[in-house]
């Protein structure tokens, strides 16, 4: 009976848009024309158990997504069916190779001043300890400039870089380059407090690199308490040593895939407005809130303008990119290969999901000034879930970073991130940490963007 | 300079303050005869990193300090020499022998529906898997009735209790009791969600107990999610199997201590004014706010009025309390066996200082309803640091428990306890979830009840 009533509702609301559609020939009034679809696609969302029962299927049934696996794979196989299921105009995949690394087993054990397990988590991409543990003596640094000071100690020692988290963007430094930093100094390998600014016992793995012609050794990821801990021992003048163990190694490249499906532009199906996340994720935990839950979201946001019959003037295109984690290449690959020969100067827009899915707020933007106050007024259609600002900048876009590259205005969904680096790449990124609610809103404001950037007259990435 | 300043403030107020004993013969102005030593006792304490350094090298020297271990024996040596530096009045030990239940080896694999490690920690008390591991399906319940109802199902299978936490006396029932509930239907072992309201994959351990007539089965807490991950299995009609593996043993009684030190009151020597705390702590993590803080909390309220060359009418007595966590044999004895005949009538006040040291905000009261006023007012004395409440009922009291059964009003220090059973009984208390500030504001808090109860004239045991 509830359900009828919807119906009867948006059949109302058809009306009254296709009316409004023909009778208005400028955005100028976003609200007036577009106010009772967002209704209509908020409430199809927020009261459909869907997508939060895809979403804890498929981290229950596919966690440990990484790149080369056979369980993203399994992952992609499984959405590809279902999307299937949801009857879009298009759903195809596009062959990505990305690259392959394991971890295998590891261990690291606290060998003095106490005896006892450490948590650890060694850094996709890094080699391992050579079929054997490394053991030795620890030289904890608080930074780079540290490091370089002490470099007379460093040669043949275990260099720990208890870098105290600030910002993300200056801690995950030591995670990417402290692996070639050490060794510069002669060090055998090289260990990281977790790049997060709460820990429980919790190491967060993540990507680094090496630099050519300077020599590779293991790196791993300890817990907050672990670095903190040494660093006061070290103070006190005892001797740290460490045992660790790293299996770890990088495979040829292996065979993955994008996801791509589409509503089909009634006007100009040329034109595309892309909403997307990376379907891959790190191999611990269940990679919920990285990135299934931006997947999920954004296949929702397809998915409700489908159920309602709604068709935008332009296309809108879902893309689930492969490889965000350790490589970008499905991201690059849809950039360079996946798309045609000038379709990307037909990317209106692209928006990305990838900064978890808790309570939206609003979107970040990147793109021209003029802009600006038309996503305003498209965000303003979304007051009744919270959902308001829309500030200069993105988060969360790693993915669509190639598209902004040649011009593409991209935006990503900005939510409440206080504990997003707190699971961040750990085994604590599960389902638990998500509510339903919140995905919902999430979902719904994606809708409402794509659709109305999707309809409304002006190309957003033309105006100036 | 300072430090001089601070003397000869203290000095004034010495004077100001044996004036105001000498010729007031009531209580009736806490305020007036006590605020300004309430003050120079915080600012003493505020502004002596003593205990937050020996807080520190306590839990990093001297971590998982469980009954029977080497470890806590090492503590309290190392706890009784710091003390006998202090210069109190008398320190000593009381010998008490403590159950000496071991952990060894453990782990926990799910086999079905996917292959991973588990979290795990076996709870305190049980019996181990008998020198292998054990392996087998596992029945989901949400509570003892639905295990009752489902009592068929049981016989031969791992029973999982995955009771949501609302609060810790209910679900602190699964660990206690879940070992005997499920062997009375015929289960071979039997695990449970950890005992919280937030988890980063975090096991939590704590006691448990078996009962007279009934089978042994091991015990173990899962994580949170991992618990919550076989509920939904179950649910979509997945066979999960589970193999754990435990060493657990309980060796005969091991001999252990509590601490005692003292000042001796001026007036009325044999009464007594406890405060205390207990030192041994879960074989997990550093056992820092579970109890080391408290210890060193009343520990730096005992110096702190010795520093200040304080002494009250009564007696202060630190009591350091051994075996809280698996026997309270340290309390009982206490009780029982340490204190001389008739001396339990001479406690006037037993304060405790075990539900965490985070941000303080007043006390709990278990006592009689005439003593609220006067405790209130000196509660008033603290308000400078945000102490200011005291309400009915006490918590964080377990070792003051048998003195309470003997008619000795107990008080337990009230603090922001929001993320207390985060960290109850894991890996993860540590020193990094404590800030010095707050301890302070702990010990300054404890260290002005107790001077005030123990040097006021009214015995607070004997106000109606």
């Amino acid at each position: 009976m509830l359900k009828k009533l919807i119906y009867l509702t948006i059949a109302t609301q058809m009306t009254l848009f296709a009316l409004l559609s023909c009778t208005s020939s400028s955005d100028s009034d976003i609200q007036m024309k577009y106010q009772s679809i967002a209704d209509t696609l908020i409430d199809e969302i927020l009261t459909d158990d869907t997508m939060w029962d895809r979403l804890t299927h498929l981290v229950d049934y596919y966690p440990r997504r990484l790149s080369g696996s056979q369980m993203l794979e399994d992952a992609i196989d499984w959405m590809v069916s279902e999307m299937e299921q949801d009857g879009f105009d298009e759903v195809r995949t596009q062959d990505v190779m990305v690259p392959h690394w394991v971890r295998g087993n590891e261990f690291a054990t606290l060998i003095r001043p106490d005896q006892r397990n450490m948590p650890m988590l060694g850094l996709g991409g890094s080699i391992g300890t050579g079929g054997h543990p490394i053991r030795g003596e620890v030289i904890v640094v608080k930074d780079f400039d540290e490091l370089d000071a002490r470099s007379a100690d460093i040669p043949g020692k275990i260099v720990l870089f208890n870098y105290e988290y600030e910002t993300y963007g200056q801690a995950v430094q030591y995670r990417v380059h402290g692996a070639t930093r050490a060794a510069a100094h002669g060090a055998k390998a090289a260990l990281i407090r977790s790049v997060t600014q709460f820990s429980m016992q919790t190491p967060h793995t993540g990507g680094m690199r090496y630099q050519e012609g300077i020599p590779k050794i293991p790196i791993a990821a300890i817990t907050v308490e672990d670095a903190s801990y040494m660093h006061r021992m070290q103070n006190r003048g005892e001797t740290i040593e460490v045992e660790f163990y790293m299996e770890a190694e990088t495979l040829p490249d292996a065979l993955s895939r994008n996801i791509i499906a589409e509503i089909t532009g009634s006007e100009k199906p040329e034109e595309i407005v892309l909403i997307g996340c990376h379907i891959d994720s790190w191999d611990v935990g269940q990679g919920a809130m990285d990135d299934a839950g931006g997947c999920l979201v954004t296949w929702e946001a397809l998915r409700a303008i489908h159920n309602l019959g709604l068709i935008p003037r332009r296309t809108i295109r879902l893309v689930h990119f492969t490889n965000e984690e350790n490589g970008i290449r499905g991201a690059i690959d849809y950039r360079d290969k996946v798309i045609g020969n000038g379709e990307i100067k037909q990317h209106v827009l692209a928006l990305e999901v990838d900064f978890g899915v808790f309570t939206p707020h609003g979107f970040g933007f990147t793109g021209s000034d003029g802009a600006m106050p038309v996503l305003r007024e498209i965000a303003g259609l979304l007051s009744s879930i919270g959902v308001t600002e829309v500030r200069e900048g993105s988060s969360g876009t790693v993915d669509i970073g190639p598209l902004n590259q040649e011009g593409v205005p991209i935006m990503g969904l900005d939510v409440d991130t206080e504990r997003y680096f707190w699971y961040h790449h750990t085994h604590a990124d599960t389902i638990d940490i998500l509510t339903k609610e919140d995905v919902q809103k999430c979902a719904a404001a994606v809708a409402v963007m794509a659709f109305v950037v999707a309809d409304m007259e002006q190309r957003l990435d033309k105006i100036e």
